[in-house]
């Protein structure tokens, strides 16, 4: 059986069911943004990996640039989702035979502009060849424990948000975006948020994986989602990846505070219900169940 | 220019010239087999990544189990090269359209019986898809602060050291080798080791990578090195890659004590020199000044 029948989420499982941990130190190991190990009396510790393929993540006459930018920003973008922030990275590169001098320059100043921003170390990496393009950038940030933010905190009630606008990334967003770090660390300072992920499988997706992971439902309103200027339709905002928006859930109280600051920063798209499942009312007040989906590799 | 006239170690010290850290926290950056950061009191943390690719690393053909098992022991091999214990890692996996499940289960079994036997925890990864199997393996793992080696230590007159036997490798050791991990840590719990490395890219490459970050040259006596069954001849020995032996220095006193140890844990080789270069001299006393090579990406 090949794997695209298992597919990515079916692998993912099985890999989750078979890992142990021999290790009172891991507080959250596979299944979120982040892993979240024990760092210090009030600090946890935040890993997390993304690997970028040509033709998959960008294409191979892509600005070199802003292939580096991104390989980067995707593991930023992690960190943020569990409320921390960036501080070291590694990098793992395969060039092919036709990379030049020329882009690897600018792939390198590309990753260095955003370490330059987010104060980001890269203290290393690993170099070999293949015949296809392909970066890992493997992160490590650090949450204070009080501030630390998992998909599996969102309760009953709790009002969803997302942060920005969705859809239409693939024009250019998913290379140019600015992973949401100042957005989540004001977010985890000042209220009380119980569950965040960032949108890179689409946000239908990505929400089912809040509401499994956390055990319970939600209900969507189509017409509070904000589309971006490059959204298509709807359902690209829906199911289309990589708009690295943060989508998080507070509660009705936290909401309340959340919703008194100036416009802008996140907006309310709907709510948890105990009932499983995940409903998309439309325009009119109808309502439809809808199997939550988006973005897989295979 | 193509990246493959500069050479992989042209690139690495392109990238490293470019690199600025941001925090005093990092102890040591690029340069070593792994980054050291600030941990607590006693202890720093290693970080350390490695990219197998198919066609490189492995055959497309090579027991799944052997290829999963080998991703992991290559990273487990740097953190024994700096004295520490391997403690979390994250696996970045890149599968192709033919893989299947039954390569993924045989895989992730290789990986889980060698993270199992080092109590290491998997904490999360990345998949993705591409046209050749890709695998990152990034790890965490711990050495307290007085039991830290570097590739910078070695000092003029250190005995230089290897353990196991070298060459033919490719036969197969290099799938099923164990990592140093009891014998590094027995080293650095027990000894005063200057300096040390794992022999990943040949005898001589790496040898000269501590010369290099330690500013010294060394002495080698071809009829020292330990040949094994494997090896073709003293070249073979001398640089072919994927031994994962430790290679080390320790001063004349420090090399007394261990040369005390019941034989089989490490043997000697040669001495480090103020005079700069790799001498090698062969079994009729003749010396040679080589450059040192061994096995690069391109």
């Amino acid at each position: 059986m090949l794997l695209n029948r298992l597919g990515e989420f079916g692998l993912i499982k099985r890999i989750r069911k078979s890992i142990k941990y021999y290790d009172p130190s891991v507080i959250k190991g596979t299944g979120d943004d982040c892993a979240v190990l024990a760092l210090d009396k009030n600090n946890y510790q935040l890993f997390t990996c993304d690997m970028l393929v040509e033709g998959v993540d960008f294409r191979h006459n892509e600005d070199p640039y802003l292939i580096g930018r991104k390989s980067l920003a995707v593991s930023i973008s992690d960190i943020a989702s569990c409320g921390g922030s960036p501080r070291y990275c590694l990098v793992s590169l395969s060039v092919t035979k036709k990379t030049s001098v020329a882009f690897a320059d600018k792939f390198l100043r590309g990753m260095l502009d955003l370490a330059k921003k987010f104060k980001i170390n890269i203290v290393g990496g690993d170099l070999t060849r293949s015949s296809q393009l392909a970066i890992d950038v493997s992160m490590l940030g650090s949450v204070e424990k009080k501030n630390l933010v998992l998909r599996s905190g969102a309760k009953n009630n709790d009002i969803i948000f997302v942060t920005g606008s969705l859809g239409g990334s693939i024009s250019g967003k998913h290379l140019r975006f600015t992973p949401r770090v100042k957005e989540a660390r004001f977010l985890v300072e000042n209220f009380k948020i119980n569950a965040m992920i960032d949108i890179s499988d689409g946000l239908l997706q990505d929400l089912g994986h809040i509401l499994e992971e956390s055990g319970v439902g939600a209900t969507v309103y189509e017409e509070l989602i904000p589309l971006s200027k490059q959204a298509k339709n709807l359902k690209d905002a829906l199911y289309s990846g990589e708009d690295f928006e943060l989508l998080f859930t507070a509660s009705p109280a936290e909401a309340k505070k959340i919703l008194k600051l100036k416009p802008g920063i996140s907006r309310p798209i709907g709510e948890i219900t105990n009932a499983q499942g995940l409903r998309l009312i439309d325009k009119r007040g109808r309502q439809d169940l809808i199997k939550h989906k988006g973005f897989t590799h295979f």
